[in-house]
């Protein structure tokens, strides 16, 4: 099969990667407007060959975009117009109201997938796409009644080649979810990360970070061009999952102003029970038949 | 050396292995309130045998306290009251103003060196303890113009033997800073799993929870035990520490409510220059003689 995927970077680079591994594409077509990306995707082997994005997407069988969601915006409607009949298109971005909004009456609407793979890490670029990244990982599949069934059963086959799970729910289901899951992570980490460094003492401070700050900071050398259009595309759902941040916040300072001791360890304890969430989750999806039909039914 | 470890969690069985280990211990004693504890470290050679309290610190060379520090606030000024003179005691706890202003008149207060080994994981117990914990970390001795040099000498050789760099500063410097290099991102961390759990969709969520997730709410696993008097002891600079987190958050939440492309760029620049002074660090740990006079020199 014959792939053209745009965006060279992080997820866009590791897909090649795995699709070309299994033999799933026997042609890579590459695009990317940034010229270094698309040397090193050449040196690395990661695509056969760049081309111009028109020329690319018009005599292929896939079409996978994995680029920042404000250029999508204005990719994904090119793409669909230069596109031939029987091809599929895959969008892999954050967020997803506003893209699938913006090409409801596209002519080839029912040839695209807006997906988005829960997976990820904090570097970006060719150099960092790594083999096995979606391995385990969900990937959310939106309004797949939109979707035309070939091409749905196409990006289905896909992501079970890069052996995802996948879950079914409707754009706004998957903003407001991924707002508090993923998006929320990002801004905390975000503006941890500028709260610490505002300190004076910034020297000394840094000397002391611990594998527990690195950790939690982690996120925040995460990419400027990715993640501010996935804010600003997913406002709504971001302010409310701030305000909800806030509110949890100023409740735990207040218990330490306070000095009340046993609503503090309220706070912490029902913090505590995210360890069994997080580590029963991989038993949760073995146990497909007993999960919430809203996800994994279509 | 006869060493005597009070508390035999994470952190006092993880020195009292690598004691043994590179043979600075040749009797190690052990003192838990906590049965299954006192169990669980016989049968893992943590230590060589368990005494009560008083009986373990009158003939010993060198008692470590690594408990809750509420329960420090209690033991650390009878084990100064029962010790022979020559005994050091080091407190291994991340919290220090409340417990040295404690006991800053007893007679034996030379004997004690209030320290603060930056390492950790989010796990408990034992069975928890591991080697090489403290290796490349640093350790913080606070106010060690209050020890006698011997005592100091002893503290310093064994954290060097543990492979640990020492940073000098008082009591009231190392609770400002590790507010908010190590209290405030656990803070942040409960706050966020508090936050996400109060979604009502939370099953649904979880499924989707990413690895960027996990990392950043991987501290809301840690111990109601030890970090809810953490908290009160350091209440005045975690509620300052808290106060400026939620004025960032607040800063990011506007940028976006407002849909302010620049300032939400220029914020999310900011918090990515966290990269460079974590990456830089080990780099500047080499190069002792440029670092700040404070850290480091006494």
């Amino acid at each position: 099969m014959r792939i053209t995927v745009i965006g060279l970077g992080l997820i866009g680079g590791s897909v090649a990667k795995d699709l070309r591994r299994v033999k799933f594409a026997h042609h890579l077509v590459g695009v990317d407007v940034d010229q270094r990306h698309t040397r090193e995707a050449l040196q690395l082997s990661i695509v056969d060959e760049i081309l111009p994005m028109k020329e690319a997407v018009m005599n292929t069988d896939l079409v996978i975009i994995a680029i920042p969601v404000d250029k999508t915006l204005e990719v994904l409607p090119q793409v669909l117009s230069a596109i031939n009949e029987g091809t599929t298109v895959i969008d892999m971005g954050s967020t997803k109201r506003m893209i699938v909004e913006n090409v409801k009456n596209h002519p080839r609407r029912r040839n695209y997938i807006p997906a988005h793979p829960m997976s990820g890490t904090e570097f970006s670029g060719p150099e960092a796409a790594i083999e096995r990244l979606f391995e385990g990982k969900i990937v959310i599949i939106c309004d797949h009644q939109e979707t035309g069934p070939q091409h749905l059963a196409l990006a289905e086959k896909m992501f079970h080649i890069l052996r995802m799970e996948i879950a079914y729910m409707t754009s706004d289901e998957q903003d407001h979810s991924t707002a508090f899951i993923s998006h929320l992570p990002h801004a905390a980490a975000f503006a941890l990360a500028n709260a610490v460094q505002s300190k004076e003492e910034g020297d000394i401070i840094f000397d002391l970070a611990s594998g527990g700050f690195r950790s939690t900071v982690r996120l925040a050398k995460s990419s400027v061009s990715m993640w501010q259009p996935i804010f600003l595309q997913n406002s709504d759902y971001m302010v409310e999952s701030l305000n909800v941040y806030l509110k949890h916040l100023e409740e735990f300072r207040d218990s330490i102003k306070n000095n009340n001791p046993d609503h503090l360890e309220k706070l912490i304890l029902s913090a505590n029970r995210i360890k069994g969430i997080l580590d029963g989750e991989s038993a949760s999806l073995v146990k497909e038949e007993e999960r919430n039909v809203k996800l994994y039914t279509k």
